[in-house]
């Protein structure tokens, strides 16, 4: 007998959702809004705000799991770890005996495109999870703000989840999503595209603590620093939804040629 | 006139030093030690150990460096956030109007081959280093105790120190070097590699803490999943250094056909 697939009609995808902002973000509302229509739903997010946590997992101490009632109606921990800490528990404790069909991170308030990847809770979480060969997605909007309004990235994230589940990813598991600040009918359609090449201008805040003690503060502005038409970067300026298939080898093939023929490998 | 060059006799490289397991572990020493033989060494780096911290950065709180008397004779800052946030600070306060040769992350105690590289704070901070534009090496031991010997990984360091100093990297900013857990004379040479594809199979240890509360414990061992002889864990099983230009392009080149074919692009 077939394994029961996604065009099962006797069987729902299972899918996990998470994100960095934290379980009781608005972000992350929206997003198991978009998946409750497609899948059973299971949500693991951190207990508290983690942007910026990048792909840091938690080794010197224990992380609590517990169960909250946050979506009505659909099965919701909190963890005190790090995004990627939330994926593993999904996967190796309270999913441990069932199949993951997908994960979708987000939606995270703010963007993650170009180099923010790296930065990015979110998409940190993701990429755990394509590693562990799930599909994945990574959905932000270009939105900081906690009052962001999420409807337009609902309706194009939507589409973008149905694509997943129709088209199970053949090479490589992982999609950065990024979504204009426009309303839904003004967002032009959606665009494949390669990481923009752009950097911080890291510009710290010194101040003193009450106890005189100094201080700095991380701030700063991105800068593109890639003209290409094909970025994700040029697609956001120009009201496209960007999606940039993303991995996890991060080898330079490039470069080999250029060590080996300098004389570094030594045999 | 000609700007100084590594190669003036009149100027000395700036070489920044840095790591994940905090600054006094051994690992740094042996690093110091290393870089001091090359040029005017910075040192910044955590006041507490950071692995696993990837790529994280601080954003809710501020950050504190302090002027600290470690390593005999040389300018050293120990910082309260991740590897970095070291580099952001060494980069844009204590050095914002010197430019940086070279940054050296590590010595590491326990390997960054493979996967592990999207999980190391040490590697991390030399990506970070990278996405300036600075050349830089992140050099790990496969040897997690506190007193590794890090005499062998001593002496082929300061062969690829002498190397990357010799040829600035023309094909991005940026190896992963690790280190067999051999003595020097035993290690036969340098591998330029790939990244070997491998997961973590996570076991958390479960248990209570003296409130009855259940916790999770990460652990897990690492598998290998690529019988290649040209990755980075070959080269280490063979008693080879690995070294695996890397980059922070994460985009998956070669799924883009597959999703604008699969109808995902709307244009």
């Amino acid at each position: 007998m077939m394994p029961c697939s996604y065009l099962c009609p006797m069987s729902k995808p299972l899918i996990l959702v998470t994100n960095d902002d934290g379980i009781v973000a608005p972000g992350i509302r929206a997003l198991v809004e978009v998946a409750a229509q497609f899948g059973e739903i299971i949500v693991v997010a951190p207990d508290s705000p983690q942007s910026g946590q990048g792909h840091a997992i938690t080794i010197h101490d224990p992380l609590r799991l517990r169960q909250v009632d946050v979506f009505e109606g659909i099965q919701a921990w909190e963890c005190s770890g790090t995004p990627v800490d939330c994926v593993k528990l999904a996967k190796h404790v309270l999913l441990k005996d069932r199949k993951i069909d997908l994960c979708l991170s987000g939606i995270n308030h703010g963007s993650n495109s170009s180099i923010n990847i790296l930065y990015s809770g979110t998409m940190s979480a993701a990429m755990e999870a394509a590693l562990e060969g799930i599909d994945s997605i990574g959905f932000s909007l270009l939105d900081f703000s906690f009052n962001a309004d999420f409807s337009g990235a609902k309706h194009w994230a939507s589409k973008i989840v149905s694509y997943a589940l129709e088209h199970p990813f053949r090479h490589g598991h992982l999609l950065n999503v990024n979504i204009p600040k426009l309303p839904a009918a003004e967002i032009k359609g959606i665009r494949v595209c390669r990481q923009c090449e752009g950097r911080w201008i890291e510009e710290f805040v010194e101040g003193k603590d009450p106890s005189g003690r100094p201080y700095y503060w991380l701030t700063g502005r991105f800068v593109k620093q890639d003209e290409g038409e094909d970025t994700d970067e040029w697609a956001l300026e120009h009201g496209y939804i960007s999606v940039v298939p993303s991995m996890h080898d991060l080898t330079n093939y490039q470069a080999i040629p250029e060590l080996v023929n300098n004389g570094l490998t030594t045999r």
